[in-house]
């Protein structure tokens, strides 16, 4: 293994708006060797998500930016090569945060063992993973969905939005999803089990959506933003809730547009409808995790909740595959295939 | 009393933008005289508040709109003159929603006699009434000031900022207030006990207000709009909470000014921020009006709550007193004095 090297993608400069080719540089690096308590990883799965965009700004977000020169941070589904601590066996899979690239040394603290014998490795970076507790989260503590309301979600066929509106249907609401073409509409209705769904490329999509939504919007689950928040608001109901979950319509802006300056509209419906704002990220959630996985592994075995995968095979695919999740081009949680899964025939 | 008269302002026309002199009517009608179980009220007390404009406007707002040719609507306190129920005495004083005229007939049931030995009884159309009670819940409930934070509010030497602003001082936070102009400015401070107040149209108000939070923004108590909550925006803390009361600078405005679409930046700072914003009027609170008739009179008492009330003198002014209160002209709880208040000496 001696001879082996990593390959890694680089933030070679920070994005203006979409991110080029050229913000990104791929690196081949040699292996590197685990100290006392690190594994050697070999990534199998590495998982695009929005939240990345905010990641490569300088501005201040979540967490402290990707530094330029450094390996594109993201979480990782690996397999140990070498260990040197006592928690982990060579062979083994776990989950990471080990970022863009194909191998990775990691303390065994930031690890977690994966069972393949309980869902299909994958899924951690997916619907038992990150995006499936924000959905889980998000929804339930801040959308406090009750049966027979009306839950709207954006990026229907999405890592989170599929997984809000098949929560919301377990909780007896009527699911109104919003996805960009046919198809996905189709998948979202006919898979996902949503009420409806609606293109929002399909001309007349405010209308739609009203049309949809006959008693009103109770929960808007916001990940998208733009026009979408724009069709939306008109139709939310009094004490409607908003949780403020991604922005993906806006994260490749580069400045505020002109037009109409719509904050009036949007302040004066918070107020006179008294809905709630509330913005969330998943790790403010850290204690509920042991009932989401709980929860969640329930609904998937039971076919309650189902998850798609659009997977993309070689790290070097890593950047146009990011491109294009910012522009709606991927068609379930996104994921780089980096090495065979060997849990899977 | 046969011969009296009855002088009441009528909505002649739905303002657009501002109202103007020729949307109210003064009209003069007979006495009307109370049937079985209503009682002849003579108003001492008329209180015009902001969200009486929205009542001017067809669209939907919190109650149905006054209609074209009604009496505008408002909170009053009266001496009961004549009585056909047997809970109300000749004499006694009450507080209604009998509007904006000097005689009405009311339903016994609709309305709360007041105890002059308790507090003057001006107060309950203010700092013991809807205004005092609306500043008591956004705040409590929504804002949940903790001590040692940072609260902004606005209008603060209003009937509702002023009381929002001595509750969050009792609740041991860092209290900023702002107000239009120094002298009102230097009320709050010297005389509520603020902080800090700074003037909205002093130039560098955005400078101003960040020197004057060096922690930032906890708790925004929002009942301005415009402006001001884009220079409270960047100072917001992380899960901070933003009660939406109010938007005066907005309720003139009859379409959405062209410019910079803001949404995105509140939107995103909602996110990243993890703030809340959520929309409510006093209404909603019925159930907490034990609790705060408990605090709020006690912290009077205790003058740690105090109030300052700007009456003005007759019916025929009531317009140009609102119009002056949707620009900030008033300074103070703004009151119509219709009759001599039996209780003042």
């Amino acid at each position: 293994m001696g001879e082996r090297q990593n390959r890694r993608i680089i933030l070679a400069a920070r994005p203006q708006g979409e991110p080029r080719d050229e913000d990104f540089r791929l690196e081949v690096k040699n292996l590197p060797s685990p100290g006392e308590g690190q594994v050697l990883l070999r990534t199998i799965y590495l998982s695009l998500d929005p939240y990345m965009r905010g990641r490569m700004n300088a501005g201040p977000s979540y967490a402290a930016p990707v530094e330029i020169g450094q390996v594109m941070e993201g979480g990782t589904v690996s397999t140990v090569m070498q260990s040197r601590s006592p928690d982990f066996a060579v062979g083994e899979i776990v989950l990471g945060y080990t970022g863009w690239q194909e191998y990775a040394v990691a303390a065994a603290g930031s690890l977690e063992k994966l069972d393949p014998a309980q869902a299909p490795v994958s899924t951690a970076l997916g619907v038992l993973g990150m995006p499936g507790m924000t959905a889980y989260t998000g929804l339930l503590n801040f959308g406090q969905p009750k049966a027979g309301e009306t839950v709207v979600v954006a990026a229907a066929s999405g890592a989170v939005g599929s997984a809000v509106g098949q929560i919301a249907r377990i909780k007896g609401c009527r699911v109104v999803g919003i996805a960009g073409g046919k198809r996905k509409c189709d998948f979202v209705v006919n898979e996902l089990g949503f009420d409806a769904c609606l293109d929002h490329h399909y001309a007349p999509f405010p209308q739609n959506l009203k049309a949809a939504c006959p008693e009103g919007v109770d929960v808007y689950f916001e990940n998208v933003g733009g026009r979408v928040l724009n069709a939306v608001l008109p139709l939310m109901n009094r004490f409607g809730r908003v949780p403020v979950c991604g922005l993906i319509a806006d994260y490749n802006s580069t400045e505020l547009a002109r037009g109409i300056d719509r904050v009036p509209a949007l302040m004066g419906a918070i107020l006179v409808k008294r809905l709630t704002f509330r913005g969330f990220i998943v790790s403010d959630f850290a204690a509920q995790k042991g009932d989401f996985k709980r929860d969640m592994i329930q609904w998937v075995r039971e076919g309650k909740v189902k998850y798609r995968e659009d997977v993309v095979n070689g790290l070097e695919n890593a950047v146009a595959a990011f491109q294009g999740l910012l522009n709606g081009k991927n068609f379930g949680k996104l994921l780089v295939r980096m090495a065979p899964d060997p849990t899977r025939s």
